[in-house]
């Protein structure tokens, strides 16, 4: 018998004091951000009326290394952090592997995940500022949710424009957003003018994220005392992200647990890169050699199969360029694609370590990551988002490698939520009526057609 | 600044490793169970085709304090528990009492609530004396939810019989069980007699929890290996739920923090039976003098308003005659009242004690109940079930009365579980649609003519 726990909890005077960025330990930086008009970089002024300063200022940084927490901050985190890093006991057995799996758990929250831990901190930063109210747009809901929650704690106002056809489906989702008092607006709307003219051009439209983002930041630049935020690929979030990775190699290091290999769902890249990045530090100052694994969807596939190119961060093509992996800012996902990561883009800081060497990145197939999906929550217990299980997908066949070759590798996963607001897709999939899909090449070319034309 | 951290959690080491029963500590034993026909206490061999053999012998004993978990059980409780005792700082600050509150919170589990904590010793025990299959009934569907985990972990066939218009209104949760692989069978169907009995005679019916009790008793009496089981009321299912007290009593220990108050939610009696379990016996042997706080609601007001009788466990009659505060076997709950906490009677150990003085009750309206659940959801960030959240607002008005007189009590309740999936109230709420019933003395009559008519 081992006398690793279940759970590893960091009790509260371990929990992380700040936050670290993995850029200043990089050999080389991602290329900055480059205003569309003049294709020059993007300056702090450029930024500072879509976002809060502080925030500016934390995306801009390449120097520090570590950011202090703010005690403001702290005394959210507390609510729900430290989140546990769990002993897959129960997995292992079932898979029968010598692997010792192990995952960090972000869903015990009424989020559902860990867009909270950048929630918090961007409406703390806020509300420092003096600001009274913010913009953002949701699709599945848990950013929206967050935000509502965060909102409600310090006391500033907030406006979701919530893709209209996701607000008539998941209703649950918005009395949550609603009950935290947030004002969800279904999207495209008549309160501003982009959502006037896609009205008028598509009466019967259910919206998209791209519209959604687009009303937001015209409120946002549009409102005194307001701002924009938003909940994945900047370098802000994955920078507030890294309380995961803080969190688990402290709980790690409790007990002596170095992890072989690091896998992470990845989407628009805020989970994987915030639970990668101590690791990744030492890893890039030489002190170990994880193997990183950035998991996709197939039917969205911007590691494996996009191009590092400069790219909009948003289908409306307002956003300052940035150069990541892309499928192009006109790529749209296939619609039975469950849950999130469909993001055309990625983090431009994990993009950079991918086209490095440093990430590797593999895509997975709908049914499959269910499939390991159900087995997870039979033997874990916990019923994973669709997202997560794209990661447990992959440590499952890490671990089945593992059992083929008697290696004894330690295999750490991100489960960054739970499933409860996802039951369509665990319907569709319990009913035999799930399918796959994968984009062929030719549907790839539309996206990639959609590319800027940029020389720089 | 005090040093009690915001969540005060167990190691795994910590965790007790036994559960505690309520009566050997009692001056006066609760009435035994009456068997209908004989009008003579129920022995072994009434219960032992419907229960398992452990289940029986836990329901039957009155002299052993405490009763070891098996290691089987407690490595299932190691996946999700020990659940944290919360300081609600934020709830305090918000309030602005000088009360300290403290909540065990029992919601952080896929079942969503403390109903697990029994399930997982039932089907343990079943598994153990070589059953192949359990039936069962659920509602709302937490219960269902909880014993699906169980059964999946352990490996054993299970049926849930679900009240039919819960089956169509709640898909999502009906979804859940099948992802554990549970068998869903709304209630009435065509596969029992009772069940086809009542299609004939109401083609038309939604159901109730009543009829598909007697559904899940019909086929756990003639299938081979089968038992029934059964998610409140009955005196093992506290004892199993004492795991909730007693983890509380530890972490509280851990401080030395003695609750002055506790207060927990009550429909069958089995969160607030575990939940005071341990205080209650220090209570009985003099060695403290906590006030005690049962709180239902004021639409099913079987403590209140009840009488202290023997009655029926069930709708359909065929239960063993239990003494307990009751408002009749044929009480029928308001259909406007949301979320659980609506059978008519009330768990016979806590119905002794609350008659012999132990326990005081509240009722509370619905409307003030999801007023309290509101604030905390804002304050405190978790967003609870209804049946919770009728603790809670009783916390608040303890809290509050502390306010006035400058008490620094220290409050302990329980949160049982998260509302995720009672989204529909929370929306009846939000748009101010949701309205209070207070059943009139008339309405009660009716509930009282249904009690059998015993002479003992």
């Amino acid at each position: 018998m081992t006398n690793i726990p279940y759970k590893i909890y960091l009790s509260e005077s371990e929990m992380p004091k700040h936050w670290i960025d993995m850029r200043p330990f990089m050999k080389e930086l991602p290329d900055p951000f480059i205003h569309p008009a003049t294709l020059k970089p993007c300056t702090t002024e450029n930024l500072a009326p879509v976002f809060c300063d502080e925030l500016v200022k934390q995306e801009l940084n390449t120097t520090e290394k570590y950011i202090d927490i703010p005690q403001g901050i702290l005394d959210f985190y507390k609510m729900y952090r430290p989140s546990p890093v769990v002993r897959a006991y129960n997995l292992e057995k079932a898979l029968g592997t010598p692997a010792k799996i192990y995952y960090k758990f972000e869903g015990n929250n009424t989020s559902g995940s860990h867009k909270l831990n950048s929630a918090a901190a961007q409406v703390y930063y806020a509300k420092q500022q003096g600001l009274t109210a913010l913009t953002t747009e949701t699709g599945a809901g848990q950013w929206g949710t967050a935000l509502a929650m965060a909102c409600a704690f310090y006391g500033i106002g907030l406006t979701v424009y919530m893709v209209k056809v996701s607000a008539q489906q998941k209703p649950h989702r918005k009395a949550v957003i609603e009950t935290y008092g947030g004002k969800v607006i279904p999207s495209p709307s008549d309160t501003t003018e982009v959502g006037r003219k896609i009205l008028a051009e598509n009466p019967g439209t259910g919206g998209s994220l791209g519209c959604a983002i687009s009303e937001a930041m015209e409120v946002a630049l549009k409102t005194d005392n307001c701002r924009y935020v938003l909940g994945s690929v900047l370098n802000h979030v994955l920078l507030h992200q890294s309380i995961i990775g803080q969190e688990t190699k402290a709980a790690l290091d409790k007990y002596d647990i170095q992890p072989d290999v690091i896998i992470g769902c990845a989407g628009g890249g805020s989970n994987l890169g915030g639970l990668i990045a101590p690791f990744m530090a030492e890893r890039l100052e030489g002190k170990n050699n994880i193997q990183f694994i950035a998991v996709e969807p197939a039917s969205c596939p911007s590691l494996t199969r996009g191009k590092y190119a400069f790219d909009f961060g948003d289908t409306g093509k307002t956003t300052p360029l940035m150069r990541m992996y892309t499928l192009g800012c006109g790529f749209m996902p296939s619609a039975n694609h469950a849950g999130g990561l469909r993001y055309h883009g990625m983090s431009p800081i994990v993009s950079k370590l991918y086209h490095d060497g440093y990430i590797s990145a593999r895509s997975v197939e709908q049914t499959k990551v269910f499939d390991a999906a159900t087995l997870f929550a039979r033997t874990e217990g916990t019923l994973p988002a669709p997202e997560s299980s794209h990661a447990i997908k992959v440590a499952i066949d890490e671990a089945l490698r593992c059992k083929e070759t008697g290696e004894e590798q330690t295999i750490l996963f991100g489960l960054t939520g739970t499933g409860y607001f996802d039951m369509t897709a665990y319907i569709a999939y319990n009913n035999g009526e799930m399918t796959d899909y994968i984009p062929t090449d030719a549907d790839l070319q539309k996206g990639f057609d959609s590319l800027p034309k940029v020389e720089l």
